[in-house]
């Protein structure tokens, strides 16, 4: 109960759904944004959330881009269960270790106490691969290629909307292949469908590669991720996609026989994207007025405003209507005819809520055929635009307002990626303004640890092109093994 | 893992995948079908079930029609927290009673023993009102109309695939209404959903109506079900709608501020679809060959196979693809190209998992310009279709195979729904041939009760137009509430 109990109370008084300051104070604009623009709330168990309709139409378009981009190759949806008999956890030593901390557990079920306790799953690699090793047999069983969209559970003392919570919605797919080229084949599909989800739908430009040691994934053979920058300087790991080798499948005994009749293991793959992205969205784009939704991702990307007296509701409304009309075959539109509130009570709540464009429609729109259109990303320029060819036109706003937002991110992460082979310069960029810096690292697990003692800073990821620069390591001057991005993370 | 593990083993020996005949034992060739055909297996927890791709399919089918329909009438979907405080639960006496013999709960997370225990929610009433009474204060906010898909655990000794199972999938519509007469029209409403779903899309009729006492959701005030007929003459319950009154609100305190400015609790209503359905779907239809899919809710409708020597296969599967694409813009297709696989294996196959109709195309097919189409329903009488105004045959075909499962699937309910006033025939009846008995019942729970220990059967539903029936009870002879359906419930 005890956290965001202040931010709940204190969201009643606001009438008008004031909010903090983005340029003041970045965390309590971003509960403040999550709050009062209806994308979310705090559980009444410590650590969950409740996912509001808002915010849950965001997490429905991504399952839409992304169902679309798996299943056109060829990977299906299926569903495993909750419940893992904890046995079956402890399989792969290095994921149970990884994982243990984390775990809720059911100790009574049906008014009984269990025999065995079951884990509430934290990632579904154990439970899906003893399903494989029955279903998996010959080489005419592969490739297996099964997603599921589902929630899991890794305890968490402190919530942190979207971004920290004990209960998060995600989709994790599992695929096992014949060869490892094939495996890392997909390992890298995935990674690139991520790129795309961010770049093109997010408008967040992002940077990716591998993992160290210490941030692999546990179970993996290597973790590759996306990561993004947050404007704080803070980078979030914004997806993870693993090479999971034949780790999991000898432990499990997922084999097959190959055309030749001979019997080998297969290779896995694994990974996900979480709502968490959802919070990397919000932190990037909003501003001082709340949230700024890129068009290709928000649930409404128009908004109709009409404004009129009694005199002229009727024909302002049936304007308005015509407009919607026009828009809704191939746009997400709203118009608002809520009676009870002002058009200035609209804007403000809409402005909150991101939606990427606001028409206008009063007597001077109605009386010249036009529509007033302004921008949500920068408030200004009021547009006029001819009901003649309006979906174009308004496609086209929508578009430039897309490319515009990108286009400012990018600007951000040029400006805050550092390149340095200076340990105090390091220590300085991480003490001040942070941001991804770039420098060569030995690859000692120890030297990063050192490094994220002295600068809070880690290894978010090498990549890939960056895998073969040669020199010294930033901090103990040894052969480095390629140029790292490094950043203190969420 | 006791439970199929026998069906398990005995997987592995059927390459041809042969099943029981549902003639000779239902039980045992639903549970047979449902493995082979690959729409679900068990977990490796008791009670738990994998819904595999091609049964996940379907079930994706069902959120596309539900999801239009709700969201059409501006229902939202949201997401709630799997774990609900025990002390939330308890809050709704009826509803805690109701639910407390089924309840997984939680007592350790992240490596402690949690000061409160945590259930995993078996419905998310609790938890929903919890976070309405925080969002609703104005007139102005209602209606509230969300739905959420989710998972949620009643525990479960035996497992039943699909049909009864301790974790399964469904989604719960949970709305808050200003009077309790658009409360009921929501209830209603709902209702109607379900029916068409059943009706239109799985080809099975049903009945509907009110529940009585005993079968009334935990702290509803009344229930509304669609109850549909078995072939082995058991009823399903298919969906549930309820009008819950002022009872959630109160305890929750869930109020709003009338336009005059009182203070009002809201009226509620919930209403849910289970992946239970499913089962209802695949023992209805099915027959001694397998599955047997309704064409408007099957996830492949068309499948093309095709036949070939080495001598004419880039011809005949260039022709094939021909077929693929002219078809697959309108209609679910599948073009099964696998080269490891006869012709005849592939029927076989396509067979079991119920695909409406089949394509074949060969030499002569080619050569004629023609395919040859077998409809899985009955499987005899193989009939040509030119290919100009392919597609338009292929629908006409898809519906006509639509309508004539729905009116066997009506027939066997007329012919297995009786009327009597007589015990001795319902007895005789509900030790025979089993099905739905409409009679008289005076709305005693003990009448109800006795008639339970003696034949089995519980009343299923009071139909809104038998409500007005007069006469006497066919157990105690007493004044009658109306004509009743009477059956034995899985």
């Amino acid at each position: 109960m005890a956290v965001g109990f202040i931010e709940r109370i204190s969201m009643k008084k606001f009438e008008k759904k004031e909010i903090y300051k983005k340029s003041k104070d970045i965390s309590r604009w971003y509960t403040d944004v999550v709050l009062k623009s209806e994308l979310a709330d705090y559980g009444p168990a410590r650590g969950t959330m409740v996912i509001r309709p808002y915010g849950f139409a965001i997490w429905e378009r991504v399952q839409e881009i992304f169902n679309k981009m798996m299943k056109d190759y060829g990977v299906e949806n299926a569903y495993f269960p909750l419940f893992i008999p904890y046995s079956l956890l402890e399989k792969e030593k290095e994921h149970v270790k990884g994982f243990s901390p984390e775990l809720a557990v059911v100790t009574h079920g049906g008014g009984k106490k269990l025999k065995e306790p079951l884990v509430v799953r934290p990632t579904s690699e154990t439970i899906m691969y003893e399903m494989y090793s029955k279903w998996i047999h010959s080489w005419r069983d592969l490739p297996v290629l099964i997603n599921q969209w589902n929630n899991v559970v890794r305890w968490e003392m402190r919530t942190y909307l979207f971004l920290r919570t004990t209960e998060f919605l995600w989709q994790e797919g599992h695929t096992a292949h014949k060869t490892e080229e094939k495996a890392m084949e997909m390992v890298l599909k995935a990674l690139n469908w991520y790129r795309e989800i961010y770049e093109k739908y997010f408008a967040m430009p992002v940077l990716y590669g591998a993992k160290s040691e210490a941030e692999r994934f546990a179970g993996a053979k290597a973790t590759y991720a996306i990561e993004a920058l947050m404007p704080d300087g803070k980078a979030l790991q914004a997806a993870t996609s693993h090479n999971l080798g034949q780790n999991f499948s000898k432990v499990f005994d997922i084999s097959f026989q190959d055309k030749n009749g001979k019997n080998q293991y297969v290779w896995q793959t694994s990974w996900g994207l979480t709502t968490r992205a959802l919070g990397g969205l919000f932190l990037v784009h909003g501003d001082d007025n709340g949230l700024v939704l890129p068009p290709k991702i928000a649930p409404i990307q128009v908004v109709i405003v009409p404004i009129y007296k009694d005199a002229n509701k009727k024909r302002v409304l049936k304007y308005a209507e015509k407009i919607e009309e026009k828009l809704q075959s191939e746009l997400r539109v709203k118009l608002d005819k809520r009676e009870e509130y002002t058009p200035g009570y609209k804007f403000n709540e809409w402005e909150l809520k991101g939606v990427p464009l606001r028409l206008e429609i009063g007597e001077k729109e109605l009386v010249e055929s036009k529509v007033k259109a302004v921008k949500r990303v920068d408030m200004v320029g009021q547009i006029v635009l001819g009901i003649d060819d309006l979906v174009t036109q308004v496609r086209k706003l929508l578009d430039g307002i897309q490319i515009s937002l990108f286009k400012r991110a990018e600007k951000f992460l040029k400006e805050n990626t550092y390149k340095t082979d200076s340990y105090d310069e390091f220590k300085k960029i991480m003490g001040t303004k942070k941001g991804f810096i770039k420098a060569l690292w030995c690859g000692n697990p120890d030297c990063e640890t050192k490094i994220k003692e002295e600068t809070k800073a880690t290894t978010r990821a090498l990549p890939f092109d960056e895998r073969d620069k040669k020199g010294k390591c930033i901090y103990c001057k040894k052969e480095a093994i390629g140029q790292w991005i490094f950043a203190q993370a969420y």
